[in-house]
């Protein structure tokens, strides 16, 4: 078939269940796959507090890097969380694993909606963001955001659904090239100032109108979108797995190094963006704050300027992807546990869930659509999610050691307690100034997808209740009926004759009659050919074929409760599609009504014409 | 259902099959049915000419009026002709049952061509020529003149989706109110004029340009267009049971009642727009001539005009509405012929053929957005088919006399002959002036119609032959095996056992191994329920369900050529229509998929799951 072959080119070929085997990963490959969500938050956590502080003016931005500091010290306070979950669950600790062990089925539901909303919102804001990046370098492609949005989302869609590797070169290379890069010009920014004495390149200034005096809920404000930074710093917990032994050590190692990494990035960006007086703000949002940054750092050099803004555009790609991982498999586990439809662990032909990266590629490019494809306007909802997860795994850590009581549980506990204190607080900080912003979606989606997750389960449940041999008996075999409906009496009709006389003695042939002046003709025909089997006529005054046969095998059925029935339907089949229109298809309308009535069974028993020879009716007069 | 009540109120309630009685009518009654389509044709004959003339400028106006005359004599000598196919066929004599009876089979077909591209043609002429005369009178919707027109054919095709009686007041009110209407402005304008002496009125003369010299051809396009008036015509022959017993001598009374008034009409109308100057020109052609005509006879009086306006768009709908019985009641006679899908010869619920009616109102609809719904471009694909369909009856109605040689055979043939000669020689005008002008549409869909309909009967005598019981010998009953396809062990593949156990001794259980570490627990469960019914597990490496099952049917088939192979396919109900998305629904694609393989019956079985009481899995552990 043509569509086997379209799918191969498009998707690859079907790959065996038995090449699912895991792949463990050295640390210098482990940090790429499992850091670039967290590293490429540095892309938009800066550009956002400036954002915020710049509604009170030029002169609030002195408080950007006092800000980021706080996001920084948040960070650390989470990464040494996650280093203890990474200890205890080894197998791996997500949000909606920790919580439902430890907290309740509800919290770790509540987990998982906020999870999965984390993860679309992972892929919208990466790809506005990193899209964001393209068009600071090329301005005239601004007017195409939003397609440019879609195709990439549709892009990383489809080489999911063939099955990216999660290893290698692909991921590490974007990595290490932005942290080269940005690295390397928070680096030059702070060597050219200080040591090199190089006066500072002065950005034209835009005029931009304070419309609010610099207040502590800005402040807060900013701080709540510039904990952006945070997202994906759970990452690690969720892959301990594809370390290689001892994997809780080196999955810890390696967290620490994201960590110092990330707060590296952020603080840098934020002290470069701050030392040179950048300006994001609305009306003057059209280039990225990082693009700004390295505008000033390197003196307007546009090759360097660009090679800072495609690594973090390829780093932000990388980062989408890995939602393209996480979600499915969430939402696999999920599905295996019954929250969620079972097709949603099914895996496709090439080892990967597609229903839920289909899924996912739907959801993301509707939010890119509704939010014009503007990393400002998505990222209010995005911290939701991310410090709700946090704090219902930090929570569900404390309740870990309160049952275990291993050695030194009384400290694990007090650091997951900090974490989930944190975390909480900022959770309320979040919920509090960024609801009006667009965050309520968001508010109002978890518990929608929390109830929905609830009214699956209970479908499930009750079908297994349902479904359950516990206490059946075998029931003595039913009688069996079997209706062969006879339009008319001719070749066509033969086998389903035969094959209701195979399956059961008691059959009878049913005609109903639209024309009556065809009965006599048919009576006699069936008086030769019906090998005497009762022929039932019903009337049809009004030339419907449904309605009577419902209605006649409603009877039977009413007269033989105990009886199964089997309806049999001949069909023709042709050998051109055209040749279709030149029969009423009443078989699939009689179908989709008489089997509908319980009890009874519906089987098309096909009659194949051959294909006529080319001279098969031009010789003589034609058979009868 | 909410379907069968909405269709109750739009199409009204079933009809029972008995309620077919035909209904007889009196000559005057008759009238308004029969002639309704030939009579309007006045509405736009005359119209067609000065159109033509016009190209020639004013002057050529002058020849109007003997151009009439002489398609007036061209009605006469196809009257005489239809009087005598009215009496020969009291049964009725259509160009396709007289032309197939007495030339052959592929000369009846072209008749039958001709007649339904005619009757498509009517309904768009008349339909564009009916909202011509409305926006006559409010200039103002001209712009609407497409919407309007397909407004209209939707409550025609829906009228006649109920079922119009084709008796009664509601043909006789517009028909004679049209005659009265028109005749009196023919009368008045004469009386005014010639005994009165009112001077006449000046209508604007637009300036138009002579484009061409008044030729022959230009003459012959003019008359060409001019035969329009003979449209409907043939209607009576049609038609003769209608009448009241003598049904011959009635209804030729009423053809020749029908020719004098036609010619009345055309003469009257013509005459007038000579005599007073009427322009009807391209540029000039918002306004129809008959309204020209009106508003200058009648001295600008808008009532009157009005009137004559109203009576000639009603008439006009009423011509729409005849092809609405003629085009489903010839498409079903070659249905039942076997040149047309069977479904044309279905009955609907109210007694009409209502999939003739739907493809008529399609048909036309897509003509009027095809030429924008102005009747001065529909004209020239008119004629072609109306003198076709009169030659071949004429020249049919010639063979029946040589044929049959009665009384006065030899004066019979002559006077058939004539006819045809004429008619035939107007066709060659015909085909010559208007191809170019629209009329090679109508010049290559005839014979593609013919050839279809040759398609279709060679199909339908092919299925005859294939079907035919002649010769057939009862085969020996085949073995029986089937196979039960088998998911998961629960309750809801139980019934699917029984049936499968009650239909056959060979059963056997199918698993699809998609999930390998399934298989020891479904073994396990087979043991205990699968009451030893031997369980075939399909190794699936690519985790597809489709492909290894519709291997493995073809595989038992080619084993055992012989045996007849059921798939039972079990399946759940559930309750409500958001739980079929939580199970995968793979038994359609099975169905589809298996169900062409020859020699295989597929069968779903089902199991309806109850709906579940609101407390059953609160209370307690869910069960197992």
């Amino acid at each position: 078939m043509n569509w086997s072959a379209a799918r191969r080119v498009i998707f690859g070929t079907p790959l065996p269940t038995e090449e699912a085997a895991h792949q463990r990963l050295p640390k210098i490959l482990a940090l790429p796959v499992f850091a670039s969500d967290a590293l490429s938050s540095s892309a938009y956590a800066t550009q956002e507090i400036l954002l915020n502080l710049a509604l009170a003016g030029t002169v609030a931005l002195h408080v950007t890097l006092p800000i980021t500091i706080a996001i920084a010290m948040l960070l650390a306070v989470v990464t040494i969380s996650y280093i203890q979950t990474v200890h205890a669950y080894p197998s791996g600790g997500g949000a909606y694993i920790v919580a439902s062990e430890n907290l309740s089925r509800q919290m770790g539901l509540l987990a998982a909606a906020a999870l999965l909303t984390d993860y679309i919102l992972t892929v919208a804001v990466s790809v506005a963001s990193g899209v964001q990046q393209v068009t600071s370098l090329l301005p005239e492609l601004t007017q195409f955001t939003v397609p440019l949005c879609i195709l990439v989302i549709l892009f990383v869609t489809l080489a999911n659904l063939r099955g990216v590797k999660e290893s290698g070169v692909l991921f590490a290379f974007p990595t290490y090239f932005f942290l080269i890069s940005v690295l390397g010009m928070i680096v030059w920014g702070v060597v050219s100032r200080h040591i090199l004495g190089i006066p500072p390149y002065r950005l034209p200034q835009p005029p931009i109108q304070a419309t609010t005096a610099l207040s502590v809920a800005l402040v807060l404000k900013a701080f709540a979108s510039g904990c952006s930074a945070l997202t994906g710093v759970e990452a690690i917990s969720n892959g301990v797995q594809a370390f290689r032994p001892p994997e809780s050590k080196n999955a810890a190692q390696t967290l620490t190094a994201m960590a110092v990494l990330l707060g590296s990035l952020v603080l840098g960006i934020s002290y470069l963006a701050q030392a040179n007086h950048v300006v994001y703000a609305h009306g003057y949002d059209q280039e990225s704050a990082i693009s700004l940054v390295a505008r000033a750092v390197f003196h307007n050099n546009e090759t360097l300027r660009g090679m800072v803004l495609v690594a973090t555009a390829l780093i932000l790609l990388i980062a989408a992807n890995t939602s393209f991982a996480d979600f499915p498999r969430l939402s696999s586990i999920l599905a295996r546990d019954g929250f969620m439809p079972r097709q949603l662990s099914n895996l496709g032909d090439r080892l990967v869930y597609s229903n839920g990266i289909i899924l996912l590629g739907v959801f993301s490019s509707l939010l890119i659509v509704a939010f014009h494809g503007k990393t400002d306007r998505l990222i209010p909802l995005y911290a939701v999610g991310v410090f709700l997860a946090f704090t219902l795994s930090q929570a569900g850590m404390v309740r870990h050691w309160l049952k275990l009581r291993g050695s030194g549980w009384h400290w694990k506990a007090v650091i997951n307690g900090l974490g989930a204190t944190a975390t909480g607080i900022v959770l309320i900080v979040v919920l509090i100034e960024k609801t009006l912003e667009g965050a309520w979606i968001v508010v109002i989606i978890i518990p929608v997808m929390i109830w929905m997750m609830d009214k699956v389960y209970q479908h499930y449940q009750y079908m297994r209740s349902q479904l359950s041999l516990i206490g059946y008996e075998p029931e003595p075999p039913s009688p069996h009926t079997v209706l062969v409906l006879i339009h008319d009496v001719h070749r066509g009709v033969i086998p389903a004759l035969n094959y209701a006389r195979e399956i059961a003695s008691d059959v009878r042939a049913v005609h109903i009659e639209v024309n009556p002046q065809h009965t006599p003709t048919l009576k006699m025909r069936w008086e030769q050919w019906g090998d005497r089997i009762p022929l039932v006529i019903i009337e049809s005054p009004y030339r419907s074929l449904v309605g009577p046969i419902v209605e006649y095998v409603r009877q039977v059925k009413a007269d033989h409760p105990r009886h199964i029935v089997t309806v049999v339907v001949p069909e023709f089949v042709v050998t051109r599609w055209w040749q279709r229109i030149l029969h009423a298809n009443s078989a699939v309308l009689i179908k989709l009504f008489v089997a509908n009535i319980p009890g009874v069974v519906v089987t098309n028993v096909r009659y194949y014409l051959k294909p006529p020879q080319a001279s098969a009716y031009t010789n003589g007069a034609p058979p009868r």
